[in-house]
């Protein structure tokens, strides 16, 4: 990577610079530099274009210029649109000429492997020689349509609408599909720009640009591969707390095939995407499918205020779609909000008495511009409504046109969401186009209507997705958790034994069972009044995992006499079984008594870094693999997040014969869990298989527990 | 309802009329009689149309008559468009002409209730005095698109194409839509008919004309309310049965407020949907959520041919949308297929280097229409492969509208379904048309692709859901149960006392615990001896229910003594409780083992009749609420369906710890509990909780089981 100590200042260059500088340009049509000259041309870019051929005398009527050096005039940014194998020197000559900010459209780098992987790397090392940064390679270019700018530095077939959307994406051809998919619809966008292999410049560093960029108020974001995505969270977070701007995002992959499909075409490799769904919810980032399914979101968040709550008003013209829409609207959690009883007396009053006036409206087939202007106006005016939808369907009366219009007018007035949904397609096409022009979301699909407003609702009244650091303990003692962790490694251990992962465990304020490690069946059954019966003898020794097997371990022992029958038995069976081990003694532990059992982990992803993996323990994990992620470290919240969407949450809150578990005290053990994941990276891998959840307000104790190395 | 004798042939004129009557018919333009008559003649109407008129001379240039009886010609269908408070006198007419088929627009009908339902009852009157069938009232009216007819008798906006989807819909407002729809995209119909209230025709007689209908090869329905469950469940199996047509249908009102919305609406009665969903299941009705996923699957199988595995090819012209389609196909159940060695011969000699030639197949973003013929063709040629997707995304170099041409012409030549998803919208448009005017079905989204392939593919290979009635059982003892039931019905009683519960379930062969009732403890223990030990006491008295409450119960007895012993025990107890009761005598039941716990019962539901309910018992059922439902009768096929649909079925396959359940016992019982549902329409609910399921080989037994009259 190069130095990214000017990045900021390079990258206004990208998107607003003054002068350009295409090199490689050529005459030929139907190819990538030619394309990519000419669009900087169409699109009235508001500076110079400098053409730079060594083939040529002008192109498009510009003056060409053999190499860049050649240039008198000082050059802004650099687009580099030469083969891979001369981009090296492009970029060199870009260096000795001065340009800091560079895009490097050209292929056949890092994604087509071998070789490309070194003149990838050749490029950086230039890059950093001349404190240049650069987007790409591999990519399809920048769009800027601020009007101060008008940059089209791309070889997309067209140039967007002005508007308020940001689009990052990794794959160059996606973007060709969502400019064309936009296009139709009047979306607009605030700066577009196909990264491609992002070798210097990246999504995080973009995502920064557009946090600042006043033009852009949603974010979108196509990914195939999250390489840094502690960074990516941290990005993500700032810009929601700091601007409130929403981040949507496709990360492509999601399947086994998929995510080999992905490593073949872009060479990445892919964490897991349970993992990255996890990380996404915890950064606030809002997941998607499909470019369809982002852009219904998108457009109902840049367009419409935000939903101040879940209730809505249908006003429609047909029963059926009036009920489809209801259901769906329930399926996503949102409610038909109950009209005052001075909305109900105006549209007792206004629409005629074969009308539905309860929530959903049914203004009537024949129902006309008018009839539909008041519905929808009473309907804001009502306290009791946040937000309304309104369904058309193209009868032989509905006129179409003006109603879109009078919906337009409507919307103006009121400062709530207001979503359409014209059915049909045909004959309705020039009424959503109407809408679509005057930025009301449009929707054929009920189902995605209602979708869009739910994530519109939910992104707005759980901004906060920041890990609240007070909520972290200060009590753990990572000092000593890694001074035990070092001192194994150094003894070339790759699994904790057990007593000492239940220290480090302690270290970090985890309930373990109070235990100590005794050499004598007098000693046994003295620490054993210490800590209180019932207790477990285990044997420990290094040379023995499998305890059990050796019967090693004797549980439920209730007085000293079977305390200490128990530590001869275990001798006795050990040194017979095993007469090499060495034995470290017999650990007397408390038993833990009776309660519900779950299963904790620590598991590390290649994006994300340490995770913490929970799951109510026995058929439930092991059966319906019923588990949740979250990215370490996790607050109260995060911790509750976690538990709750496990199906069998349930059960712990307790339910017909099972009382409530400690709930707390579960929530705080997570807590703890997550900082030692984020403070001991030497830990590889840990599992607490169980951890028993005793009832409200008596804790849990840990009564199994592994730790890799 | 009128008759129904000549039903048949009524309908036949309906469709094919050789002159028509529009009973109602005005000059006045933008109203229904008006557009009415000009849709029949604009739509070259293969026969003579007749305005009837009481005001008016000519409409259109036809000569009105003032009455229907005033036509001297006989008249095959008569469309009534007068207001509802006049549409009877207008249907007497009918009758005194002679006419037999009518199509009834005018609303004012049971839909607004009050005098309407009476309004509605009285055309109703009419119809069977005359003998006429009628559809409607309250509809947009029949469109038959057959050159042979080519009826507009509908005042939709638009004539549609023709095409081989019949379409029938109980909402007027939805066809506009449907129709506005489906002209952009191309997609025509063979009939199209709103049907309204139904009050004579209803969705069952059509589903029976279309059947037959050779023009129609895919079925689709929109219905609000199902009144008749179980015929349209046994038309919807003979239709697939005997002639392969799929049918597809969307039922509003899924949640609650849908169903009320629907109830205002339309003044139905919604039964349950989860039912809905599994009577559709059972008659392998295709259910759609909306008009999109309803056209997307209903293309898919009315255009392609059939898949015959699920192996498919993905061609792609950009990696990003590969990756999408990859992943929402694996998904939705599909496989990657595996390209055989000649496939990748060719792939490697004729696409380019840089090209995937696994599959996802990306021919890569400059791909020219004869890479995509090469690289379809041979994929669909592979032995391996069974349908092909190809994905296209409008690139500088991409030539749309020839690339589509090309897809088109492949396809012709190969037996194997292809589908295509152009990404974008305005560059693609011109393709997209190519694609849809020669049926090759089209998605926007790589989804809605994957999923109606996959339904297409899940319907083509799981086309028997006839229930399979040798698989019944003959050795059930009807009479035997409906005497014990009717007894008790005679008494007054509304709950089955539980020995004759017991009885009921063993007349069926459902296995209840081997017992007697005994009036001694001398007799207790020698009934206990005889079916053998362990044994429970059970208290049996009509005036005590919770036997529990007052120490009635005694378990898990294991000698004489302790059966005599605990004879007394309840005898001293419930006599010191109760002395009021009358007391039966014990029961001495023999102690069903432990084993897995799963709760049965039989319920009713207004649109399908009984209905069979099952869920694993404890938690599944109550915290979990993992149940399913099967209507009654059900075969080996369908136990097996309504087991399997559970999450917990994996428990009783046995897991860690858990030893394989003895599955077939329970599927047997499952059954036999059909036809008790099916043959004792005096059970009103039936509970069996728990049965309980023994290891493999080991069959199961009844622990409790409650029966209400």
């Amino acid at each position: 990577m190069s130095p990214k100590s000017h990045l900021r200042e390079h990258m206004e260059k990208i998107f607003y610079p003054e002068s350009v500088a295409v090199v490689g340009a050529t005459k030929v049509p139907g190819t990538v530099p030619h394309d990519i000259i000419h669009n900087i041309l169409k699109a009235d870019f508001q500076g110079i274009v400098y053409p730079v051929s060594p083939k040529e005398k002008f192109i498009a009527g510009a003056k060409c210029y053999k190499y860049i050096v050649d240039i008198d005039d000082p050059i802004d940014l650099a687009i580099i649109v030469f083969p891979s194998s001369v981009a090296d020197m492009a970029l060199e000559q870009c260096g000795n000429k001065g340009v800091k900010s560079v895009i490097i459209i050209s292929a056949g780098f890092r994604e087509v492997g071998g070789k490309g992987i070194e003149k990838e790397q050749k490029i950086l090392e230039i890059a950093d020689k001349y404190d240049i940064n650069f987007i790409g390679p591999n990519c399809l270019g920048v769009i800027n349509t601020d009007p101060k700018s008008m940059l089209n530095a791309s070889f997309a077939r067209k140039m967007p609408e002005e508007g308020t959307i940001g689009f990052l994406s990794q794959s160059g051809a996606l973007c060709t599909a969502v400019l064309d998919y936009a296009q139709a619809k009047h979306i607009g966008f605030s700066k577009f720009i196909s990264f491609g292999n992002k070798a210097d410049i990246n999504e995080i560093d973009l995502l920064r640009y557009l946090k600042d960029d006043p033009k852009t108020k949603v974010i979108l974001m196509y990914l195939e591969e999250v390489s840094k995505g502690r960074e990516l969270m941290d990005v993500a977070r700032e810009i929601i707390k700091d601007t409130g701007k929403p981040i949507l995002a496709i990360k492509s992959g999601r399947t086994d095939e998929g995510a080999s499909a992905a490593a073949s075409h872009t060479g990445s490799l892919a964490g897991s995407d349970l993992v990255t769904d996890a990380a996404f919810k915890q950064a606030g980032i809002i997941r998607c499918n499909n470019i369809e399914e982002m852009f219904n979101k998108a457009i109902a968040m840049a367009y419409q205020p935000m939903p101040k709550s879940n209730n809505i008003a249908i006003i429609t013209n047909a029963g059926g779609p009036g009920v489809l829409t209801t259901d769906a609207a329930i399926h996503e959690g949102l409610e038909l909000a109950k009209f005052s009883d001075q909305t109900t007396a105006v549209f007792k009053k206004y629409l005629p008495k074969t009308a539905n006036i309860k929530n959903p409206v049914d203004v009537i087939g024949d129902a006309r511009a008018d009839r539909y202007k008041v519905a929808l106006s009473q309907a804001l005016k009502d306290v009791n409504v946040d937000g309304a939808f309104v369904i058309l369907t193209p009868q032989s009366m509905t006129d179409i046109d003006t109603i879109a219009t009078e919906i337009v007018n409507v919307a103006e007035q009121y400062d709530k969401p207001l979503y359409a949904s014209f059915m049909g397609e045909a004959d309705v096409a020039s009424g959503i186009d109407i809408l679509q022009r005057n930025k009301i979301p449009h929707y054929s699909l009920p189902e995605s209507m209602c979708k869009s407003f739910a994530t519109a609702y939910k992104f707005e009244n759980h901004k906060l997705n920041e890990i609240d650091r007070t909520e972290l303990y200060n009590d753990v003692d990572k000092e000593s958790a890694r001074k035990i962790i070092d001192d194994a490694i150094k003894k070339g251990k790759k699994i904790l034994p057990e007593n000492e992962a239940d220290r480090v465990l302690e270290t970090y304020g985890i309930p373990v069972p109070e235990r100590k490690l005794v050499t004598s069946a007098e000693e046994a059954a003295k620490v054993a009044v210490d800590i209180g019966f019932p207790v477990v003898l285990k044997i420990m020794s290094e040379d023995i995992t499998h305890k059990f097997d050796v019967k090693g371990v004797v549980i439920d022992l209730h007085t000293e006499k079977e305390t200490k029958d128990a530590y001869e038995s275990i001798m006795h069976h050990v040194t017979k079984f095993r007469p090499d081990a060495k034995i470290d003694g017999i650990l007397v532990e408390k038993m833990v008594p009776k309660g519900q059992e779950v299963i904790l982990g620590i598991k590390r992803d290649p994006a994300f870094g340490p995770f913490i993996m929970y799951g109510l323990g026995g058929i439930f994990v092991e059966v319906f693999k019923d588990v949740s992620f979250r990215v370490a470290p996790i607050d109260k919240n995060v911790a509750s997040e976690i538990i709750e969407e496990t199906k069998s949450s349930k059960m712990l809150h307790g339910t017909r014969g099972i009382e409530p578990a400690d709930v707390d005290a579960l929530q705080n053990t997570l807590i703890r869990l997550g900082q030692l994941a984020v403070d001991c990276p030497q830990i590889k891998e840990l599992d607490i298989n169980p951890l028993i959840v005793l009832e409200k307000g008596k804790g849990c104790f840990v009564a199994d527990a592994n730790i890799m190395l």
